[in-house]
């Protein structure tokens, strides 16, 4: 498999590039309809997509893989069913291709408009998930790039079905089948090379936990968006309606605790701690979650473990929770700003002023005053399909649904204009 | 001086994060009140710092640096003047911090604000041109960012200079000094450390020569924006206005041929070849302009030199031009394609059909038609002063203003919405 790897991710690349040049001109209906096509291929190739998966799946418990990422893995008629219908939910969504953003008369009479265009070819590393092979595609075709996908090993049978059948359907419903590909040397060299693919790839974006994200970010000379790890945090203020904390701060945690959205560390005002944190601890505790705190928290709550560095540090996405009771607004902030990593951040208070400083100083992609950190998501924003969520500062921040898929350029219109 | 290279980029960055988020929330009132009194400080100063440019320009002299290197260097009355003035435009220019992007109420009730917001600290690593010293803190300040500045080392007495000016002057005006850092150390070693600085710089805009951008690109783990490399293109279609295509090729390579929206390359359809070439060229050449043509232009231009593959890379930055004759509209953009550097491309045509191709076609930051391509500029688009031009997709393209020097957050109004 990885004979050449240099050769298959540079030739998958260039004909990825050549084939978003079509993508880039075509019509909304034209994408639309591809879509449909490939949502009804995967249903027709249930089977043969299915089978694949079987594969993988087998390798993957020969190998001793834990169950959960067994689980991330398998594929059932159930969960086809969910990827054919995320495609349909695409088709739905508006398209951002060709919308001018702005657009003026200069005193010379030339005329400026700018207008929004796909980025190209768009290069997606993720770990052995085969749903985000079909999500990727969908969201990259519709905004008008191709992709280039480079998923785990462990499922690169699935993988191989799913574009085999999504390039079939591409080509029967009219755009170049190039526009999706597959980068089928799971080695890390063919990922290395992808990354330093300047010219050919407009944008890489890593899927996946902390270590992935990481290396991309450390060996990518092409521009990336970081994604994905989220160290959340919900405040609970001296001033906090503390029945509305306690579902707020049980929501974040527990609703569903394995997402970059959930809750890690809790910070409690030392004056509400008191009348908070045992009621608080106990309910979460019932529902299974492992709490490991400050000192004051363990005087408060005596089944806490202590809470050490790397605990604030964290990204549990499992039942444990950090807590952490402080002085002031202030240190609660100054504590974001230390260990957070610009994801989601709550407050709960009814203080104006309180909502006021937190909003403005707490420097994440989303801030939120009585509202849980869960809803940091596309859907909930009434964005739609996202691809991720950001957690850098440049090109997109939190939800990056098809407008965050897209770039613009500057189109000038003159009749002669020379610059003096 | 590069005895402890890292604790002095480190820690200066360090202090620019910090001064940050006092910069963050400062009001456009007191921001513009500091961009002032940096320009009253850099007149009142102007000895000093002239003082300390010409041991930068007696440095360059007797190391033998090029005449032009040293005019870039080279500081006077009437560059400071210059870029005091250019102080009192930013402050002219409306502040994009606070800004409500967009914003709705969801059916739950949550209310969601899309807010601007500066992106933090940003670096920039630049070569000897003082100016940019100025430039560059004074558009990062007023989009509400501190700034860890690298120049290059033939300019350090000049930057050290300025910089302590503007640090006096902005504590004066009542904003942190650390928000404007000047990297002393101007060893490789000290600006490969800031290339990795994430988590403290937000984003690193290099400005500078191709080997520059290329070094920050290939070595850098925080967000880049690459700027400026322009070989840029003009078309002259077979239904052009030659009368005009004369006008604006000439423009285009000649009114300031050392910038990066300079022509570098003109393509000429073969229909109007015979027609257009030898006069385009006497008026070159009278300009001073040396031409180096393809096999076709060399027999209409006899003094034109031939071109190799090289020159269809080049960005010569002076008066050269690379000439070629095309077959068609389509060989054009498929030329453009190849070689171009996404910069700015114009076409010379009174077609419509070949106008629409050509700006749908062309993936480029800027795209003219009947225009020259030296109009890609901040204040020629009607925007305000600029850092640099964008020639890649991601957060910004074409001229990076105040606007593309900040980014934006999600603030979630709630009354204890959580997530079902």
């Amino acid at each position: 498999m990885s004979s050449e790897p240099e050769s298959e991710v540079v030739e998958k690349a260039r004909s990825a590039r050549a084939a978003a040049a079509a993508l880039a001109s075509a019509s909304t209906a034209a994408k639309d309809k591809v879509l449909g096509a490939i949502a009804d291929a995967l249903g027709e190739h249930a089977a043969e997509i299915l089978d694949a998966n079987a594969v993988d799946v087998g390798g993957a418990r020969k190998a001793g893989a834990p169950a959960a990422f067994v689980d991330r893995l398998a594929l059932n008629e159930r969960r086809i069913g969910e990827m054919t219908d995320g495609l349909r939910q695409v088709v739905a969504l508006p398209d951002p291709v060709g919308r001018v953003i702005a657009g003026w008369k200069r005193p010379n009479g030339l005329e400026i408009r700018k207008v929004r265009v796909p980025l190209g070819v768009i290069g997606i590393i993720y770990e052995s998930r085969p749903n985000v092979t079909v999500d990727a595609a969908g969201l990259c075709l519709k905004a008008g790039n191709a992709v280039l996908l480079r998923g785990g090993s462990e499922a690169i049978e699935s993988n191989k079905a799913l574009v085999r059948v999504i390039r079939t359907a591409v080509e029967r419903a009219g755009l170049p089948r190039d526009a999706v590909q597959l980068i089928e040397t799971t080695d890390r060299a063919a990922a290395l090379q992808m990354m330093k693919l300047n010219g050919l790839i407009a944008v890489l974006i890593p899927r996946g936990g902390a270590g992935l994200i990481r290396r991309v970010i450390e060996n990518a000379t092409v521009p990336v968006i970081e994604t994905g790890v989220g160290n959340c945090h919900v405040y609970v203020d001296r001033a906090a309606d503390l029945a509305m904390a306690q579902e707020i701060a049980f929501n974040a945690k527990c609703q569903r605790p394995g997402v970059c959205n959930a809750m890690e560390t809790l910070l409690v005002h030392q004056e509400v701690a008191g009348d908070f944190l045992p009621a608080m601890a106990r309910r979460l505790i019932e529902a299974g979650v492992e709490i490991r705190g400050c000192e004051r928290t363990r005087k408060l709550v005596p089944q806490a473990k202590e809470a050490t560095e790397e605990d604030w540090h964290a990204e549990y996405l499992s039942l444990i929770l950090a807590v952490k009771v402080v002085d002031s607004l202030d240190d609660a902030i100054a504590h974001i700003s230390k260990y957070g990593t610009m994801h989601s951040e709550a407050i709960v208070t009814t203080h104006y002023a309180a909502a006021r400083r937190f909003t403005e100083q707490v420097d994440a992609a989303a801030v939120y005053v009585n509202a849980s950190t869960r809803f940091t998501d596309g859907y909930q924003y009434g964005l739609g399909a996202e691809i991720g969520i950001s957690t850098q500062k440049l090109h997109a921040r939190g939800p990056m649904g098809l407008e965050e898929l897209t770039t613009y350029k500057w189109i000038v219109f003159g009749e002669g204009q020379i610059r003096s």
